[in-house]
């Protein structure tokens, strides 16, 4: 069985925690079954792994996430990168092409297609797995999950089921409605749209070339960019004739706000705080070296960052997108290929910053054209190479690289370094690549 | 005339602004005249300088403090040192002995004693300089101000006037009293007492013999450390019979806690910050270099510097003391006599500071036995000395010092480096200091 995970883009709404260049889906909140923390792509996929164990997963993702999933499921899923973001329905086609064409998988083999980052029980995952088993070509083409509403939202879109028996055919799908139809929808037996859909390969690939006139990997790639912005619901789901919905009475939640995210989390704090006693419902999030120290608040989330400090009563965070897009600064902490940075100082002509090289991994073979750089190795073992020149590199070594010079560094250990950048003109863009001999 | 400010000691309750060596007095969130921010110590000796400036001002402190004055207020106020923390009597009578054997002042100047960080219009310092003329040997020994209290606190020991006159003899003192109490005093017209007094040296420096045995600078100084812990009110002060109070009217705050510190700041928010609309009764005061965003937050102080982020209930921040006292972490920043540092990374056998020289100034010179140093200067001029090796140095350059190796840094200009600490017992008692010969 194939499990197609959608890994949504960046956003600011969990702001600090998420920005422009990570998403929320990779904040380590909540406890996992070893008592570390983990992220909810780590979770779903741990979840994943009990239920089924069998699976082959992959995630349709961007090329901006690649380190992240890379750092935080290594190298067990496979990654299905869309060149940009073109919504549900070509991600899917893609993630599907992908699937036959460069793991070959056979048209036959059912999939299932699920967002990355619902929080729910473990038994979400036995009823996605069981939509497969559903799926008998030519007389059900599509089988999705219904999820039990549990107030009438405006947030999802609903499903009208032909009966009330726990596999039912669809009668209609229904938009996001307004409080009272939401309401009526319910009284009439409707269920949440959940996003969780299976199928046979060969189905949505037939789908592909009818809709796009491509089929092939190689094809849907190469035209990525021309393809039309549509949903999975509009372009293929809403016109299914054999389709069926599994209701799902069990845990679903979408974790989209500090408020929501908050409710799900295990613990009142993570990471460095102390409240006291006249505190009722906070949640403090700190990804800080330094203490937080909470007094007398109520209903409020707090969350601290290297971006920044968000502190907020809960319903008002839903609103928080409108006051950081006001922010305007550098990213200051970035988890890459090889590992991570994080910006300690900015000044005028410098900046310092934290490197963290994975074991096994280095940084691209570049220059840069306005700054020098200063390296001092703070932790690990590994190999330096400067305009070719290769040497082996231990904590307290010293490495002065000036502009225009061609310089890496490789990571036998995991490897701490500090950069102090030195110029007029320091900025992310002022990089040439080369590529290494060796 | 002469002013002895009374700078009291360090403490917790404004944390994270104020430390175990960062006091109160010395957080900069008041708008000064030019628009800069200043401390409390600049806004009371600007107020001196506009209302007294022919004043000679002495601050009466502890060691720990003299960096920090000296980079406030340079080289404009004498600063008698107390060897150690023995109350007001003994800070006074040093500092009185002080200003006839150090400074060369005559038994019969008058001087006036204030703490040092009360929040008050200029007109309190007229009313202080008054005092002075009040002082009329065997006739007025001593004369103190008098505050016209706003509400029965039970915070403040009460004077009995005489009188309702503007200056009257004093009747009483009385401690501390319990609201009831307090209620009671202040219809019998009571007034509240600020701690500023008025004498002539010679009388003070007489009462010091009387009590203590010593009376030289010299003697004092060298037993300081077993002089008696006891209050210039209990010393001095109650028991004097020849002895006046004049009222004071205008401002006079004492700002202690966050909650009445907020209520003098002139804006809702220092440093990078945004609230929304639906923020009520908010102050952020934010030391970092990065955002703070507060939503839907109400009356609450928000506060954040390189030791970590109080975010409390306005009322609940006087209770901090006994929560921050829990927090055992090193001190991530301080000012010195040659300038300032930041801690900006703790690893396991490294740490990462940013030390900032003050033109015209150095370091000692200096060894660690158990830590190799790596230093990048990242702005400024100014020159190392390593092993007694002198050498220029400009923004880019890398010094490296192994443990042992004795080294300083002198800054011509304001200078700025990168200080990379490597080794398994990283401290700040690992340091011997050497002389120059220079």
């Amino acid at each position: 069985m194939n499990i197609i995970l959608l890994s949504g883009g960046s956003g600011k709404r969990l702001w600090p925690l998420s920005n422009d260049i990570r998403s929320k889906q990779f904040i380590k909140i909540f406890k996992g079954e070893n008592g570390e923390y983990e992220s909810m792509v780590q979770r779903v996929y741990r979840q994943i792994q009990n239920v089924v164990p069998e699976a082959s997963v992959t995630i349709a993702t961007s090329r901006s996430q690649v380190s992240a999933i890379r750092n935080q499921l290594g190298e067990k899923v496979h990654i299905c990168v869309e060149p940009c973001r073109r919504d549900t329905f070509p991600a899917i086609a893609l993630a599907a092409a992908y699937l036959r064409d460069v793991k070959g998988a056979l048209q036959e083999e059912p999939a299932v297609v699920c967002p990355v980052d619902p929080y729910v029980d473990q038994v979400y995952f036995q009823a996605a797995a069981r939509l497969c088993t559903l799926i008998k070509p030519g007389e059900t083409n599509l089988a999705l999950i219904g999820i039990e509403p549990t107030y009438p939202s405006e947030k999802y879109g609903y499903i009208m089921p032909g009966t009330q028996e726990p596999v039912s055919v669809v009668k209609a799908f229904k938009e996001k409605p307004d409080q009272k139809t939401a309401e009526q929808y319910i009284r009439e037996g409707a269920l949440w749209n959940g996003g969780v859909f299976a199928f046979q390969l060969g189905y949505i690939l037939e789908k592909t070339r009818e809709l796009t006139g491509f089929s092939t990997y190689e094809d849907l790639l190469a035209n990525y960019e021309s393809l039309t912005k549509i949903s999975f619901d509009y372009a293929v789901a809403e016109k299914e004739k054999q389709i069926q919905v599994l209701r799902y009475q069990g845990q679903w939640k979408d974790l989209g706000t500090w408020n929501t995210l908050t409710e799900a989390m295990d613990e009142q704090a993570v990471g460095k705080a102390l409240y006291n006693e006249t505190c009722e419902n906070i949640h403090i999030v700190n990804e800080l070296n330094v203490p937080i120290v909470c007094m007398g608040l109520k209903n409020t989330v707090v969350a601290a960052s290297a971006e920044g400090i968000l502190v907020s009563d809960k319903e008002q965070s839903s609103y928080i997108k409108p006051y950081v897009d006001q922010i305007h600064q550098q990213v200051m902490f970035a988890e890459k290929s090889w590992g991570s940075f994080q910006v300690m100082d900015v000044e005028e002509t410098s900046m310092t910053i934290k490197i963290t090289l994975n074991p096994g991994h280095g940084m691209n073979y570049h220059s840069h054209t306005y700054r020098d750089e200063v390296w001092t190795i703070v932790s690990g073992k590994g190999k330096t190479i400067v305009d070719g020149m290769e040497q082996p590199v231990q904590p307290g070594d010293v490495i002065t690289i000036e502009a225009g010079c061609r310089h890496t560094i490789l990571a036998e250990t995991e490897l701490k370094v500090v950069e102090v950048q030195l110029g007029r003109e320091i900025s992310v863009h002022d990089k040439k690549k080369y590529k290494l001999d060796s």
